[in-house]
């Protein structure tokens, strides 16, 4: 069974009461509910962490590399400065897809640079908790043409 | 019926011929036939346009504003630079999408900035043909949340 | 009898409906009904032309090289990007006076730099539908003043 | 009585002397001449007041905040460092319209980034000595525009 | 018979009254006429295009995909800011070489980027006319080395 | 009773033995029995926290949106690049100030830059341990504008 | 008796009037009132002088020189530019504190650059007028550390 | 007994499975082995951490500044952007050589700017595996000397 | 008889006091002396000027327009930043010298840069009182030099 | 007989050896023969020197100066960073057309800078051992227009 | 026996004179013999030589491709601009390793970026003669590393 | 007697023919023999040395270490990039006044950035062959004033 490590970046633990303008106003555990629903449907099984700790999520990136077909990350405030993040998706060389709540490209000047996205399959951001079920759907696809290209 | 416009930007006519190990091989017309398809089983009405010119995107925008629900657009190699296109989502004021079949971040600097992005809802890029297909879908999902809002 | 360009640039077709916050309310065919009133007041000619195609404009420009005294251009969306116009119009070597609807240096910092300022004669910005008035007022003074130095 | 507020910035005083190849013949008592009759023609009183001191600028529009209705502003030299003047006109908050002799974007870099632009209604320039009359046009449409929402 | 795209870019029609001491006295017609001599000299067939507009040079590298054996392309405007065209040559892949008339490096700081520079094969400029028949030679060069190559 | 979040960042543990030219030579110890007793002559509550962790201090603020009315932070380090501790302060909500021991404007460059600071209330920076003391001050001030604001 | 210069720079005298959402309503009459009430508590000697003028505020630090022991400075609109205050505060060689009633580093980028920051002390910002009370605090607190040094 | 800091940042653990192209075969493990045997030959003891956490790695620094005569660190991820390991190293004030596998200066341009090596006493990188090697050696002679001049 | 201005900028009446391992320890008046001093036996008149207000010093520039045959200007700490004084010894036309007592590239960045060097014959700068000594005779030589030109 | 200096920079006498993906398997020699040749077809003579000298390529520069009617210059690694070449080739003041085997615009982004282009008549660039023989051509096209000019 | 080139750049021949804090009290000639040493300890042979020439030292690497196994160079102050070095280390294509005397990073902004460093296998830097000894063995550890890939 | 090195950098051979209206119509003979004049009525005695080569120029320096007192030198070309110059006068440690002929702030921008001015005494530039002869009075008056500080 294809399995999937699901990663929230830093404060997402706080949404819903976070700036509800910006984030919306679903809490984690509503995006969570709707991943695992998703992947049910999907017959894959996630793994769903979230940390506010930088080095968490690089621990757990290295770790998948042990189990894991695919990553799904937010990395939210790490997005724009951690290469400590970039170098542990190289490092497991895993089809990896970044995904935002908000339109980053509509917000502050720094929020428009993301240092994960040159390492990463590909970025969906701006469409609320529907970024993540769009970039799961999308890192399944991934990981099939992959298999298919291996297989063939 | 709910009606999108769906815009293909410059050289997108070539796909399947141009730089298969960026764009992938499929044609033009395979991701026109999927968008459609899926379309059809959402239950809306898509009208597909391509032009290799940055006014006949602008033309076909302002266009939309009189009878389109919403946009789905890879401006391919107007996003970089092109106002016009900018202005005219922002003056037409619909929800507007934009996709991308390569992952803008992971090539040429000039590519990774977007003029397109800050006006439209979301982003979705590095997915080739399936960015449309995500695309489209978080387009409808964003034209359903909106129509319950007004109704509401 | 004195014959003048006036060309409108991309999305001023939607002017009216297109952020009214910004752009005011007046309709392109007002703004022209203003303009043709002041030119016939004036005793010149105008031939006024709209596109959102970047090379119609330089396309009309190069044409007026042929017959008109001089030029009055809002280049909306291209002034930021476009060295054809530019050159089109150093090219025909005529005075060109630049306008525009809204204050570009009170939005986005990109809209504060503009490709045409360098060759035209002058700016004028920010006051809404009367930037063209006095744009050609200005025009129209700048002309008299060439051919009396011309004459003399 | 409308009442409006004339500032001369730096080395204005100079004009006629100063590069006539840059900035024309005519002398700062014949622009003031020109206003004048403008204003009396129009109906409205002008004040009139030429400082090297960016000081005096600024206590002159903070005066100004007591009696008039506009301030139409040559910062000259002043344009494009002075947050002081910039502040003044946003503090006393009424309608400001800036002007240039010549064509501040067709000269040294420096020149075409002003600090004033942003806070007032629109910029005028390149047309010496008409850049005032001009000037002064708008800024009387731009009272009556605002008197009227006012009114209604 | 190996067939040439020669493509003019925007303004070049206007050659011979544009600015004569940048661009020289010669007429397109006179350059078209030295490119049609000097390649029927060598003995190869050329179709020559000019537009102002962006996207007619995009449709014409396109179209020339399925007939054309090398393109020479003097972007002119279009050169400092065109993806497009960019990602058109990149998409055709075939031999293109890039001229200017003026030398771009001795005139305005912005002329001195190409954007279209690193997918040709080379780029000549600062001749004038000289410039084509140059850019003519060096691309049927790079074509006969070309296919020398695969036939070896 | 009002409760306040006192956070030390990186390396403030170290003090009295780190660059004492800099920094000063009171321990953390020494300034945390200043702030408890001024906290206490202004009757209200602080909890100290120290982490050279960036996450801890993330977790810090998540956790006081549950209980405190104020934060008062010098986020040391992780001043010149936390996007994840600006998310959270802005998350939370609350009003927060940012101190600093020593002037980081009399730095090097890059301390100079804060991405805490437009998220805050405001900053103090360069009097030692005193700009602690001021902070708590400046932040109790904060908070009673505020109640009565809401009170009124 | 300890003797403190107080300068405000320009704007200063509109404060209560000038945008009040940024600066607040109290006046700079209320503010001196505070400073006057706050010095007597601590035994100083203040005096203030508020001027638009750039020369005025050189002047006024350079006299200092010969009788105060300390300068609390809001240098406003020339705290970005002014290197003629930098070094007048150097050449005096007194400690000085550089306040702002609003956060400088919420608003247009240029603000968040102090010329004045690297020779001061150090910074308040973002306090309202409470700034200039805590400020002169922290150079009272600064002058007393110096003498005792002094002494000891 | 001479001691040591050996300090291995963010994804070294991942070593030999990490992008072996650019990192090497060796595992940590290896590496381990390498430096302690060279320790135990030149009659030094080492201790070694490997951690994903900046947050730990500035822990152990400041830790060190209790029992160790010198740090050999590998910042990885965090060599770009970590001020808070910077002050960390300079808050201990003991000798640091800072230590790289691959040669960051022929990587992604943001990795040759390092936060750490102005406060280090040197750099090596390049090397692989030998890079922690000559590192160590330059640590002991660094320490050697600084003894000989205090003992001097 | 030969006229010349002497202005000294902002600060320099502090001289002597002002940092004395920058500026040294000779005093305006010293160097007012030895300038005099100069003066008298080359058989020229000066006229010396200080003052701290930008505005006094384009002032004086303008009046000297009418009298004098050249300018020595130390525009101390307006040198960076004064379009204003740029533009008066632009509009008087007439030979100027600046002067600096410090090597300005040998401190902050900011200082390297000069507004006013562009319009002077040249700069001389880093030898204290005598750049004014070198300046004056610099100044005299130009002079004599242009009267030879129009003579001959 | 007309005469030509033509110069072959840095590392130009390792070509063949040197990284001949990038230089093209050619000898020096073998470009130096192919030269002669065309130059003795043109009736004209050539002086060839290489060197790795930056000075050398000075010298020999000025000492044309007193003999060659144009230089032909491959200025390789000195093409970005000389000043002292560009001014040697402005001195002498002789048409002058500088090329490069590599198309400069396709490599590092340093390379894409040439302090020598804007001094020259013009640049070629990317067609290996051919870009000499096409700048061979045009130099001499471009004396022979110079000596029409003169006799005309 | 394998053979080594060691090249010291410009001003290396005055150490010992030159700013001893800066590069400690070593003459050059020390710094040979200890190199000289290692080598003969290590069984290689080296050739040393010092040039103020940027030519020289592009000679002599190319050179050493006729006979070197590898180069260890101390740029010095070509480090920051050189690309003909650059240039002649890629070309030869043998191992070259980059050695500083002092910390480059902890200088003046301009020494941080070196042009040689991305051609090399890598840099050491800081450590002083040191530098030059752990770079002969990081470069024979190299080569080794090199002949057995070879081999094998 | 007082011995002083005269260095002349590149092309200033040809001085009297190179650009005589930027450099003007003196040689380089007349200039050296105005100089020897100067230098014989001072008392000193000078060595003149000019050079289009980097290394000359610092050989020429290093060797001066031994014999002279000061410097004055026109680095010309090498003036703005050359870190091998700049090092050699760090080195020998003795005055040295950098002179220019031109105004360097006057011409191409990165003319006005001297990679020897912070090393320097001071700059005179802008007046020709007097730069010279200013350049060596304050060097002269630079060497007297540091044998008075010695001997007192």
């Amino acid at each position: 069974m294809t399995k999937i490590l699901v990663l929230h970046g830093p404060n997402l633990d706080l949404l819903g009461m976070r700036e509800p303008d910006i984030y919306g106003q679903e809490t984690l555990a509503d995006i969570d509910a709707r991943l695992t629903e998703l992947a049910s449907r999907e017959g894959v099984e996630i793994t769903i962490r979230q940390s506010n700790h930088e080095g968490d999520l690089v621990d757990a990136i290295g770790d998948a590399g042990q189990w894991a077909a695919g990553i799904l990350i937010n990395p939210a405030g790490y997005t724009h400065t951690s290469v400590a993040i970039r170098d542990a998706i190289a490092a497991v060389g895993m089809p990896t897809v970044e995904v935002h709540l908000s339109n980053i490209f509509a917000r502050e000047e720094f929020r428009s640079r993301s240092m994960i996205a040159p390492v990463a399959v590909g970025q969906i951001c701006g469409f609320g908790a529907e970024s993540y079920l769009l970039g799961l759907q999308a890192l399944l696809e991934e990981i099939r043409k992959g298999s298919k290209t291996e297989e063939g």
